[in-house]
């Protein structure tokens, strides 16, 4: 029997099936295309993640936020080289909703990191935003399911900035760790933010700089207004570079991941994360449909109505809905 | 012919028809009714915005964006008094997408300014978030339209930060203004926050202290990296609390309001700004629809399903666009 009689579409299926066979089974550069359909989204990202998906499930996910310029991409390194100091495989996932290209700063990183670049327990992977920080966060979640599935013990996520999208991609680690400098009054832009919401664990990073007492005292005093809860946050100084304090920001994690356990506030997210994932997913397609209707049919006529005042956008989207085969409901 | 024959709906309509005509015709409290309406959102906003919206499309739309601590509220408020001191009707509208309710900030600005507080021909709404940046830029959408159909001239919109949801309210203006501050590294912070690329005149506010002058060297440095555009955003230097500055401010607003008239980008901003319109009123409806659906039915088994990691998330996004009314197309 010749494989040819196949249709294209099947015998391309096929092949992806391979492909995510042998990215499961340690094949790196089956795993990098395999995350590059994910991260394409569509049909063939649903298909992949529906082989993957069962697969997942075991890693422990870390992720790292906090503003730029707090060398969170140095630590997320030091941290990823102390779990290898231990045996275990990491991943490391940079996204940066900021840049609509991915790679620079991350290139950046492994020329400065060749020790993690040529070894084989670790695998590194950039991300880009794309069509938004839904879709963004989407393809991020398919990514950490895949990395999970191929093997990788510790995924650690880390997003630059303070927006929606980041802490769409914080709230997808078992553990966020907010990370800020001191002397920068990033401590006021990430609680603004709202970063320190989603914080886990606060690291003050450079805390060999003559400002981090007083960063600590911040986060510290920051801290003491919170409500009690069952978890509050340890705040652990590091000096990235170094390596100082990454030992004690493990530990943290450790602990957290108890308390993730004990408490099953770990269940509790697993579930937040899940629908979450539905949610997006589902707006992600919705988002498609009605950009596939922007381009034709009625809606030019839509906008002009609407601009000219001649018709409110209430009954504008009312028109588009049932264009893309939602009537009106309400 | 007595009215209460009617059923109820058809006679509130008909009072809620006569709330806006009240408004319309210079009813404040009319207004302020009309204006709840269209932040509550649902089907009592898409009528009332039905009625209202063929009355706006008159109105000057100045946004005012920038980090917490620039001043932006004074300045807003200094803006307000230099077009009233013209003898034109304004209203300040006061965004906070950080604040689940509203009101706090705003009325510090009530009492500080009793001057535009008791003047008839100022009209102050402030607006909190609700349900995210999509439903908040509709709802903001809507009020600006009420104001205008009211007869403001100038509707002057502030927003705090730098996220996604004071970005979409920005661009509803047809001139943006960014504030900064010298001396925070707000310059920074908001040029990474993508605030500079909405930004058609910046400010430097406070612009009595020390470090002004660099603050403005290196906003001049910033536009000098940009690509050459029909329209470079001036750097204006102002001093809201005491009122210096702002009658130059209203001078580079009506510059920029020249060129849209003169080049044709004013119109094409009122369609983009329409599309916008129509897009995020069709996700609203759409976001009630899937919250709506998450509550009962299959939901909760497809959560399930995606946490326990035997199902991935687009199928169950499949499930659920099918119990919304939305089949699956591709």
């Amino acid at each position: 029997v010749r494989a040819g009689w196949r249709p294209a579409g099947a015998a391309r299926a096929a092949g992806a099936l391979d492909t995510i066979e042998r990215a499961l089974h340690g094949d790196r550069r089956a795993l990098a295309r395999v995350l590059s359909v994910l991260e394409g989204g569509g049909a063939p990202a649903a298909e992949a993640l529906r082989a993957i998906y069962p697969h997942a499930g075991r890693a422990q996910v870390v992720g790292l936020t906090g503003p730029a310029g707090s060398g969170k991409s140095t630590l997320a390194a030091a941290l990823a080289r102390y779990y290898r100091g231990r045996g275990e495989r990491v991943a490391v996932v940079a996204v940066d909703p900021t840049s609509p290209y991915s790679g620079g700063a991350l290139l950046g990183d492994r020329v400065r990191m060749p020790d993690l670049a040529a070894d084989d327990g670790v695998f590194i992977r950039s991300m880009a935003s794309r069509g938004g920080s839904g879709g963004l966060a989407l393809a991020a979640n398919a990514v950490v399911a895949a990395l999970d599935a191929a093997g990788y013990q510790r995924v650690l996520i880390e997003t630059v900035g303070a927006g929606q999208a980041e802490i769409a991609v914080a709230k997808m680690a078992h553990t966020t760790v907010v990370v800020t400098v001191p002397g920068l009054g990033d401590e006021v832009q990430a609680l603004k933010a709202g970063l320190f919401e989603v914080g886990d664990v606060l690291v003050v990073n450079k805390a060999d700089r003559p400002e981090a007492d007083r960063a600590q005292a911040e986060l510290a005093m920051l801290q003491s207004l919170a409500p009690a809860a069952a978890w509050q946050p340890p705040v652990v100084p590091t000096v990235a570079l170094t390596g100082d304090g990454v030992a004690d920001l493990a530990g943290a994690i450790a602990r957290h991941a108890a308390y993730l356990e004990a408490t099953g506030e770990g269940r509790r997210r697993v579930r937040e994360r899940a629908e979450a994932a539905v949610l997006g997913a589902a707006q992600a397609e919705i988002g498609k449909r009605l950009t596939r209707a922007l381009g034709g049919g009625r809606m030019p006529a839509l906008v002009s109505g609407v601009a000219e005042h001649e018709l409110s956008p209430y009954d504008a989207a009312s028109d588009l809905l049932a264009a893309v085969g939602l009537g009106t409901e309400s």
